[in-house]
């Protein structure tokens, strides 16, 4: 019986064939985000235009349905457009999502994303015809935006480029801390326009700021330098002061004083300033992430090109120098692993070692991605673990979501321990808890 | 501009598309297990064959060639007949590797074991001519058999259904441990048959003792009913007693006693069944991995069915009745998680709303699986993380694998903690260390 001693030269799978279909899998995983690209940018949008639709119809509920009418129609109108572009982008990607699945929480996160579209035109004939409340229409839009953005960090999930997953945690913590401003806009304007808050309302502001400032910490440290530069302007901008000021004024003030109900228009528009300017950032993120995406689709399209003609070569001697592709690896820089790791027979002919080469410098990349990869994995680990953490600490206590974020920090704080590290080991003792 | 409100009656991607895709995306992966299940067993086989044949190997070239050698041949043609099983299991799945890629690693991986095996024969002709050392023959068959046994790591890795991973989990484990076990049947030969164990040689089988201990006690933790009483009889078995005492009488003994010769013949005999008992419990949790496969995919297929149907009937509502399948779903037994998490609208058709129920229904499995997934994935990242402590230990003190197992030990043992923490602990300072 023949075993095929010489790999590469027999008629069945041979090592030539998995050493490029593994490179062909990189470059699939990457064609997959090149296609998501223009799918998140448009639930970007989207998630900023039902971020104003919010806005727009709690004024005109507030006002019970006497003002702003006509402008909420202007805005409703643009989100419509976007949700156009948002299932034009998903129609765009439906064949490959259907033919070359990579995750079914993805998909059924989609689901739940277009459940939640589906669901809008009722929900705005009950905004219209004043049959829900502010508070009623707030939650449900944020409900929606929700969802939508629960589609990108399940994208992100299902990154295996570092650069890629590192750009879309930078993008879904910055479009979280984005929905966490617009709800503290909606929480101080009812504040200020019923002239104070109550202990209620100004915990779930505070609650709010300090979920913001979490979620651009973990975005701060995956932006790149542009983005970043873009958040510091931001951050450096005058607004954020008098924001500060008013978010302390509107906390800080007991039930027996009332606000200057003239602050109500003040701050709604320092903080539609701010998410707009938030939006830009955003855009700018939105933007390298894309980049990214053509970049690492042509770099990887490049090096399998490459191979694929060091491969003939190697199988071919007649063509080509058979030292010479060793050299071409040797300039990668990459430090070798010792030799136990990797080490060869020191046998065969000289095709079957310089192949080998190629196997060991594509493991090298694989295992050197899946390091980098690492950082960005733990944010969305961290992220879930903690959402876990409060549904565990609501169900359990039977609190509502402010109040189990704040038993957690409470415990983080007493503890002297990061807020992830006191989620996780809240969540590995549910089955003692529970 | 029309939005398609209702989910599911638009004519672009739907609702109802998403939510069978995701089911989809689970069946085609565990179809992909179901392929990959006879190349693991032919994996197994081959490891094993190759086991004798390192050990027969290592016999022939002890007596200088002089025994041994028909036997060898014998096993050799054993062994051959597994490559070929192997090619062909490989030639099996190849079409659906190559189209469906998972894993640019497992496939990396691949190619690296046929790179191995396009060695064997050129290994084999050295051995035949005595042109190795027995150290340097065994050294090569254990790269070659880690090699094999890597491609079964990589295909636990991309398990994404719990009990499937946890399958794969135990068998990788037990695997490497009876290759630890068939490595302590060389050192051990090479200790009785010249009569003595030097410092290197004991210290060699000390760690190989406690590399396979502590595969097995994973090994255990993972393996289903069946495959542990398997192994709780082979550790009954008075065999195991009569091991430990050569083990123990063959690191005791000082330079200057010498061992009586016959105990390498009586080593040989009782490793060498040690190692056919562990191939057996091997074969137990192949099996139970190969009926989980096709257990998981029977089910996932009839509820992929079962959900079409549903979907089918809620889109015709002359056909059932809506509230049906809300009542089908409450049967899965599944607590539902706090209305905050995933409420709906309240708005929308009764379709919209039993469709959604499916989203939910979906969103808590996935949910749930990659719950219970986390202990599998954790033994297969302790491993990785072990081996890169181990690495560079061996890099930065320019030690040996077996001396920077030890060094890690230690650590663990001084500071009384895990051996995967104290790995963490080093990898995570590798940058300040190197």
């Amino acid at each position: 019986m023949n075993t095929k001693p010489l790999s590469g030269a027999g008629t069945g799978p041979s090592v030539a064939d998995y050493v490029i279909a593994s490179k062909r899998c990189e470059l699939r995983h990457l064609e997959h985000f090149l296609q998501l690209g223009k799918l998140i940018q448009c639930i970007g949008n989207l998630v900023h235009a039902l971020q104003r639709e919010r806005g727009a119809s709690n004024v005109f509920l507030g006002s019970g349905g006497e003002t702003y009418a006509r402008e909420r129609a202007a805005i409703v109108r643009a989100s419509d457009e976007q949700c156009v572009l948002f299932h034009q982008a998903l129609a765009e990607v439906h064949q490959s999502l259907m033919t070359q699945p990579v995750s079914s929480s993805l998909l059924n996160h989609l689901a739940g994303a277009l459940h939640g579209l589906g669901g809008l035109a009722d929900l705005r004939r009950r905004v219209e015809c004043l049959a829900l409340t502010a508070g009623e229409a707030t939650a449900a839009y944020c409900r929606l935006i929700q969802r939508l953005i629960t589609v990108v960090f399940e994208a992100a999930d299902t990154a295996v480029d570092p650069s890629i997953a590192g750009s879309l945690v930078a993008m879904v913590h910055l479009m979280n801390g984005k929905e966490f401003c617009g709800q503290e806009r909606a929480v101080g304007s009812a504040g200020f326009s019923s002239g104070g808050f109550d202990t209620a309302l100004s915990q779930r502001m505070m609650h709010l700021v300090e979920a913001q400032e979490r979620c651009f910490e973990v975005f701060v440290s995956f932006a790149d330098d542009e983005a970043r530069e873009l958040w510091d302007r931001l951050r450096a901008h005058p607004r954020e002061a008098e924001i500060e000021r008013l978010r302390r004024l509107g906390c800080s003030v007991g039930p027996y004083k009332t606000l200057d109900r003239s602050l109500a228009d003040r701050w709604f528009t320092l903080m539609t300033e701010r998410i707009d300017d938030l939006k830009l950032v955003e855009d700018a993120v939105e933007g390298s992430f894309r980049a990214r995406c053509v970049d690492r689709f042509a770099e990887a399209r490049h090096a399998l090109a490459h191979q694929e003609t060091l491969i003939a070569a190697l199988a071919d001697p007649q063509r080509s120098d058979p030292a010479q592709p060793v050299l071409v690896l040797c300039e990668s820089g990459l430090e070798a692993r010792p030799a136990e790791a990797w080490d060869s027979e020191g046998v065969g002919p000289q095709f079957g070692r310089s192949l080998f080469d190629l196997v060991q410098e594509q493991a090298r990349r694989l295992q050197q991605m899946t390091d980098e990869l690492q950082s960005a994995k733990e944010a969305l680990e961290d992220r879930k673990t903690q959402e876990k953490a409060v549904l565990l600490l609501m169900r359990h206590r039977n609190i509502d979501n402010d109040e189990a974020h704040r038993v957690l920090r409470k415990l983080a704080m007493d503890q002297g321990r990061k807020l992830s590290e006191v989620a996780r080991a809240l969540v590995s003792m549910a089955d003692v808890l529970t």
